[in-house]
């Protein structure tokens, strides 16, 4: 039996939280809503502290969270939420209360970050030094490897916040990105589908000409991302990708986009290999988590011995 | 007295050649036009051959150059400038050559790395674990740092040609970039200045209203390669950059398109020293070629000790 961790998965509307080593050793697991910082972290402590009861010590705790969050060891506000809209939850600290309840090592990082680890670990993104995984769902948001490591900077990537091109004749919509109006995000996000259509993406038929569209904003997205990262593979995963008809619609695009400028045969030959949805289905966050715990516990190994 | 490298910086009209360990002891320079690659290749050769005669053995060279570039080791064609449209370097062999008529390590990496390198070595990003560098002249291209490592991936990064919006309305320029029209690279090189005005750049007066559309272009691009790699400085360079005027117009756009997301003081409060000129001048890719050889040298040395 080798070692156990915790992981949480921290979304705007439910976490989730698991025990176990990996996706072939998910010993427990439990869903809650997103309500209180309080209750939440509350819910999930208690939830850790009695599985370690019954299954054995956590050698660590990984957390996958909505953000944005201070990443930076060196700064008086590491581990916390920041500027978040989501009511009661700017400033919060996450690793802090973990770290004195559990009292093991507290890995943070964005969801869409861990969920890149996940699949780079475990999923779609093996063996792979360098890759995207976007989320296209309430909002847009993405995070990814470069050269072995999981993206970090100045904070981490708000991927979903680029601007693309957006022709105001054709697609008037103003977009719903209360920041920046048509961004990416703005224009291609869940509730921009709904609000440009008056109805839910759900509603929408296979054929309707909104997935063209979603699918056009989509592809000048991952075109940039292509050119900015030059990633081994692009992982598109959430709540809008799980209309399947968006993965032809977007290779297509993105190729016919670049147009043969990045001449690398993934993408002129193999852009079904190269655009995928995420290996772990949706277990890329919570996996992502116990993957983060596994690497803070490798890194304090190495330190130790 | 500390070893000696090579270095050689390859662009699409001049080549430039030096000796020396870094920016305090450039022992030899020379400056010759790129014409075929044998004779471009030649004259490299020959003169890094003689200085070695009299200045002493060099470790190793590094060799900035324009791309694409194959940089994976395991291909065939590594080494090699591939599909390029400068006429007769195509399938270019740069590193074979070089290796044979040395007899040292060679590096290799696009003109735009190197020089973020060198940037990072030992100009304006010193120190810092992320940051993007963008040049703008004939084209627009950009490398960059993250995680302490050099950008690479599929291939390597096309900056330049990211999409950024384009208001026809206002600007009915279709685009110079004989691949997508209206990318970054079409918007806001020298050749669509050029082509938009019907002027070179350096013929505009300024205070034209072509500086603040180049910023606001520029500053999108930017934006795009915050909101994607979070680089902790972003350094622009290039012909078009001379322009001085242009870096208060594009960091005023910047921090205005983020409209406050991205809450970091150094955006928020120091865009100033975060959107910057080159700390090494017109050297940073020569000397980005004499870091690429220093970091092999580096690397061949920890594996034989």
């Amino acid at each position: 039996m080798g070692e156990l961790f915790g992981g949480i998965e921290a979304g705007g509307t439910k976490v989730v939280c698991a025990v176990g080593s990996g996706p072939d050793d998910l010993r427990a697991q439990a869903r809650f809503p997103t309500t209180t910082p309080e209750e939440t972290l509350g819910r999930a402590l208690d939830f850790l502290r009695s599985q370690a009861e019954t299954l054995g010590p956590l050698a660590a705790v990984g957390v996958a969270s909505f953000g944005p969050l201070d990443l930076d060891r060196r700064s008086a506000t590491f581990g916390c939420i920041t500027s978040t809209p989501k009511p009661g939850w700017a400033d919060t600290d996450l690793v802090g209360p973990l770290q004195r309840g559990l009292g093991v090592p507290i890995a943070l990082d964005t969801d869409v970050n861990a969920a890149a680890l996940g699949e780079w670990r475990w999923g779609a993104g093996q063996g792979l030094d360098t890759l995207v995984y976007l989320t296209i769902g309430t909002g847009i948001g993405g995070g990814g490897i470069v050269g072995g490591q999981v993206m970090h900077g100045l904070l981490h990537p708000e991927m979903g916040h680029i601007r693309v091109p957006h022709d105001r004749a054709l697609d008037p919509f103003e977009g719903s990105c209360p920041f920046h109006g048509d961004c990416l995000e703005g224009l291609a996000s869940g509730p921009a589908i709904e609000q440009r259509w008056g109805v839910r993406g759900e509603s929408l038929a296979d054929d309707h000409p909104a997935w063209e569209l979603v699918a056009h904003y989509l592809a000048l997205g991952v075109g940039n991302l292509i050119c900015t990262l030059s990633p081994r593979r692009v992982i598109l995963a959430g709540g809008v990708m799980e209309r399947r008809q968006l993965f032809p619609l977007i290779r297509a695009q993105v190729v016919s986009q670049l147009n043969g400028y990045v001449q690398a045969r993934q993408i002129l030959e193999g852009i079904d290999a190269y655009i995928v949805p995420p290996g772990l289905g949706p277990n890329s966050g919570i996996l992502g988590a116990l993957a983060l715990a596994r690497r803070t516990e490798t890194h304090r190994s190495r330190r130790e011995h």
